[in-house]
């Protein structure tokens, strides 16, 4: 028995658990025994840690920001998709994915686009100051709750379980690094230099006035999914993981990342099948699924594996 | 008295070990305290935790490589730097670097265009290893030392005691964030992710024998100096400084960057005073001198505040 199993209280008692606990076992003090200091655990957040559906939360927060602006450039409001933020059109922004997934980018790009010049020339303090804003009023639109309790109760739960076997868990996220610093750590406990994501571009200023400040471009730095999740985590990390956790196809790479032919590793995707509690999706995720049956990862049913989904 | 002063053997009793000391007394139960997670220090590398003259460590490494692609490749022995690196023109390479100072950098410019390509398609993993098979075996050519002995010992003195007053030091250097990387551990206690550093640009791959690897590829991604420093530390830790320390005008920024008009900070610069145990120079160092002067930045003068400069 491994340090900290009092910890998933979440978590009914199905193979999956034992799949994970079982992994630790063989890490900590088994044959596969690793030391701590190579005990990595990459997470990715949307879908994974929290809720992502309807729309990823960042996106939610983005939009508000594009519609505030919108509100002070009366210009912006013919053009999409600020038109379509100012007028809280959701069926735009709803048929831009679905037109997405059937190939067709072109209301995307107008997106994303648009979403790196929403902040520009704001400093990092600033900035972090409006996800904070935001956390503390903004509410999911169908779970009845508030964001920050959005997080996943089991995940956050392994998350400390992980830590009681002397993993360092870090969130290696598709979403946007500093809209998750300023509440990663109320949510999950993990704090802001163990969160890797995607980035806006950066620049320091000195102004006359004695500010020195790093503040956002209007260009992305990098998009941090698929195969450039491996390649951020080296960069910030310099180690591989040895858990990774997941939940679309963009964490694939990340997930294949994590063994090599030296060690094995334990590989988790969670599945949405669970329309009651949270949401029952598969689109974007049928990728992973396919390697997860191919290569043996473990696939965590949130109806079937967790007795809570969210913490009260 | 703070925590560990008992750590800072190395260092003669000066007002620059009582800047330090006050300081940290300061913020951990002073007026001015902050909460531990707050306290994050930043340190330069090269010519401030370890010796940067006659030629930066790195630039060693570098050349030993090109020497051997030009061994492999005699097309390569024709043209600069593989020319000089093969025939141990050290005076070709001092040239580069002189008349850089003086304005002139086409020879650098070859150096620097020459340098991302060495390691070309290596993985993460070859490249620690080479690294880790230089330290163990490179000596420094006039300190009559290996190099993985030439890291200042007051400095890692000076990282324990932070570390025993709950500062958690990061190294923010010019260098090669992965060519510190494998030694960093053993010569500072300092673990990879928490170097932050100039870093060549990495791709990801999979190959059909089930080797998945991050790779270099044959340009920078960014070149960690000047107002890049702080860019990074953001990037990397999502907090600002609130020690740092440097030697050079490509630490200014950095140092800069730690104070707020919200809270004080530790601004230390080492002189390079000391031509008996270690080099005596200011070149490169002209601006940074002349703000410490006018901020009051704490000098470490290595002659006057050291003790011993190496330890044994």
């Amino acid at each position: 028995m491994t340090t900290g199993e009092d910890l998933l209280g979440s978590w009914n008692d199905t193979p999956t658990l034992h799949a994970i606990t079982g992994f630790v076992a063989s890490v900590v003090d088994g044959p596969l025994a690793i030391a701590p200091a190579e005990r990595v655990a990459t997470f990715d957040n949307d879908g994974t840690l929290w809720a992502e559906k309807p729309l990823p939360i960042q996106l939610d927060f983005t939009l508000r920001r594009l519609a505030e602006q919108a509100e002070a450039d009366p210009t912006l409001r013919e053009r999409q998709p600020w038109k379509a933020c100012y007028e809280h059109d959701d069926a735009w922004l709803g048929a831009a994915m679905v037109k997405h997934y059937h190939g067709d980018d072109g209301d995307l790009h107008l997106l994303m686009e648009a979403v790196p010049t929403a902040f520009v020339g704001m400093t990092v303090e600033e900035y972090a100051d409006t996800v904070d804003a935001f956390f503390r009023t903004a509410s999911h639109p169908t779970l009845g709750r508030p964001y920050r309790s959005c997080g996943y109760a089991p995940m956050v739960e392994l998350l400390r379980y992980l830590e009681a076997n002397e993993f360092v868990p870090y969130i290696a996220s598709g979403g946007d690094r500093d809209f998750m610093r300023p509440v990663a750590g109320e949510l999950y406990g993990v704090p802001p230099e163990r969160i890797i994501g995607s980035s806006l571009a950066l620049d320091y200023q000195e102004t006359d006035d004695g500010q020195r400040s790093v503040l956002y471009k209007s260009e992305m730095e990098f998009f941090d999914d698929g195969p450039t999740k491996p390649v951020r985590i080296w960069s910030r990390i310099g180690r591989r993981p040895v858990v990774a956790g997941g939940n679309s196809n963009g964490d694939v790479p990340m997930l294949r990342f994590a063994r090599t032919a030296a060690r094995p590793a334990l590989r988790l995707l969670l599945l949405h099948d669970d329309a009651e509690r949270e949401f029952d999706y598969t689109a974007g995720a049928d990728e992973a699924l396919a390697r997860a049956r191919q290569a043996g990862w473990t696939v965590i049913s949130m109806r079937d594996d967790w007795a809570t989904v969210f913490a009260d």
